[in-house]
């Protein structure tokens, strides 16, 4: 799963789909609705950027997954994605979390910046609980008191999710990290461990992203990664 | 500010609010809608619990606090309520500030369990750019490596918050220590610190409470605790 | 206790001594040996300090804690002061607690900077153990994600403490806050929790500071601390 | 690197070195002086533990690694030991590695409990600055809220000290999980992403081992463990 932090523009976006389906991702991520820390910080294009990511499905044939803020948006957002993703900011808002699962749609859910394992085993049930059986657990890095990386990926998460439930496990080593310079190493990890999907932000020019610049590959960065992810796939049994 | 961490019933409610009263108490707390770690839990008595609440108010004359957690309860809790309270969870949940904010009446925003002191102000942001003035802090612990205490009180927070805003900030020490045997002390503390309000679970059989038993104080420990706490209020310049 | 962080020269902490002396304070800190996070930072004046320090104990009748930092500087630096100090960074250093315990002087332990509060009583039995009974506990702040402070000030390590052990509580807030404008609210806090004793750092001219500059108080702040303090502690019951 | 937690005695040390011999492992871990978090624990064979190693080195040739607890065991210790190995609990206890440099042989630098990564490298430097070019890094898990592992294993570690010096990084997955049913995904995490050695706790019978059993993998667990590993050797190209 790959694509920009942000939805920006329709040649922003669809350049992107273009990269990164040509160098083998199935799913395009792209954020429509921004939770931002600040309400000063640009807060996404909204209804409009679902339209173009909508539109970069079309044109690729690329599955689309994007975030849901709020409550009020699970119709809109269900009608133009294929898996509804809920940010680790939201991972105990209960009430979006049933909304979310109330659409019917796959629920990929980011784990909380201090979230234990066991509650966010617990917060998937408030999925779960709600008759929608298709989950995926997003481990998106831990808040610790390091300084050196964003967040610390706690790569752990793979094989105790593996024993503890049937839902798949997605790695999002940008957020994880918050330094593109780290994210091949992140992912041939992940993989080797047995995660189930990398979730990898890329933009066609990182160092001018509205969002996020530090952490987003660029589309070459993209395809170089997917060609050193293939023996690691290989090692895991995954080809 | 005192009251049991959920209204379980009209008897339970009335008794805690004449005692809080009676101690010296001018708000009373009490949760409605609970957010629970688990869909399995007891999840509050929504609606009916606001009107206990209204109730309360009336036969005491108490003003009330309570929490608000979906975007679509804000008028309904804006309705019963002197303060809205939004979570440790939702303090986060952008659309849920607004919406709260957007109802005119005051907001008290709790601290995230791993939300630095800059994100928490800029989530403050978010009800006073939807023109809400009246935003109150409040810290309740954050979430550390100690298993001792539930949480770590940051009481650091009192000094800082009046440094850098207008605002005032309440100290939440039951959920701060997670323990009843170390609220007096917290009190203590917060009070000679500065604090402009505390915010206490009271309930009349802590052993039988239907959520966070532990945590809470029966009405004979908050009369003492509220006379314990009255040479410090005056050390403080606050009687 | 008061003092500068580290030993610097004759007249500094000379005069440092005679005014915490003339506004109160019992114990004069400071180091003589340093334990700096880089090899290439100022290490301490080493014995030279410590026979400064004996100079201004004679000089104003003061008792004198330092800190020790190697198992063979034990029976040195015992000679030269009223209490050895065991630093955050040395709390598991469990054959430097063995040794400060064997000299026979009392023994006042800094909590680990990720040290639960089990660890650090198991710690304390190092010392106990081994036939010295005399043992403080210091809080200094633990490590969490929070960057508004250096450390985050526990203090509800006071009442617990006071619960689980015999031993005094002592309070640093110049290393919990990092912070010199935090220290008079970090400290009346500790007086009314039940602290024990308070250890700040002080110097005649903290922009100078040879170590940790932004936390230590001037003297002129030192002793308006002192007059501060005196509604509290008297509240608290310890005129 | 794999051996016992602790030296208990010679025929489980000799069993457990002739096993991982067998298995591919080049270096005999076990530990002869223990730093416990309780001095009613055991604190090790001591000297007999260390005779027992260089035993078990002559029947088999596998090099030795083992645990400096002490400045004054420096000259004894490096006389059994091909490599120095300073714990989490020491990793700034830094009149330890200064005496760890001196001996002249290697020094792994184990990753304290709340370490940033800016500190171990400045620890680092107190062996470098020693003259002592044989510094390795070992990541061993830092300090978290997670309660379902004992630590959370920091694995983005192994690029960065890649990047930022020239030392090798090894990883301890034992430590880092504290639970034998994660050690296999967590090295295969480590070798795809570099890490130039693993250690790890092994013994003959996991159950009744003297010290932290439920991390100790059995020796046929380690020996399946080897063979698993092969192929993310082959695909890091480390064959």
């Amino acid at each position: 799963m790959a694509g920009p932090c942000s939805v920006e523009s329709e040649k922003q976006l669809l350049r992107t789909a273009e990269a990164v389906k040509a160098a083998g991702a199935t799913f395009l991520r792209g954020g429509a609705f921004k939770p931002r820390t600040s309400p000063y910080e640009f807060q996404g294009l909204g209804e409009k950027g679902l339209k173009l990511l909508d539109k970069a499905r079309r044109a690729t044939g690329l599955a689309v997954i994007t975030e849901l803020l709020s409550e009020n948006h699970a119709d809109l957002v269900a009608e133009y994605t294929d898996i509804i993703q809920i940010g680790a900011r939201n991972s105990q808002n209960f009430q979006l979390l049933i909304a979310a699962a109330k659409t019917g749609k796959p629920v990929l859910l980011k784990r909380g910046l201090s979230m234990r394992i066991e509650e966010w085993l617990l917060a998937g049930e408030y999925v779960l609980a709600n008759e929608n059986p298709n989950l995926l657990f997003c481990e998106r890095g831990i808040r610790t008191f390091e300084t050196y990386t964003r967040n610390t990926l706690d790569l752990s998460t793979i094989p105790i999710i593996k024993r503890e439930t049937h839902c798949p496990i997605v790695i999002d080593p940008s957020q994880g990290a918050g330094r593109a310079d780290l994210v091949s190493a992140m992912c041939k990890g992940a993989v080797a461990m047995g995660a189930d999907a990398l979730l990898i932000e890329v933009h066609p020019n990182p160092a001018e992203a509205w969002s996020d610049g530090a952490q987003q590959l660029s589309l070459d960065m993209f395809a170089n990664l997917m060609k050193e992810l293939k023996p690691f796939i290989a090692a895991a049994g995954r080809v």
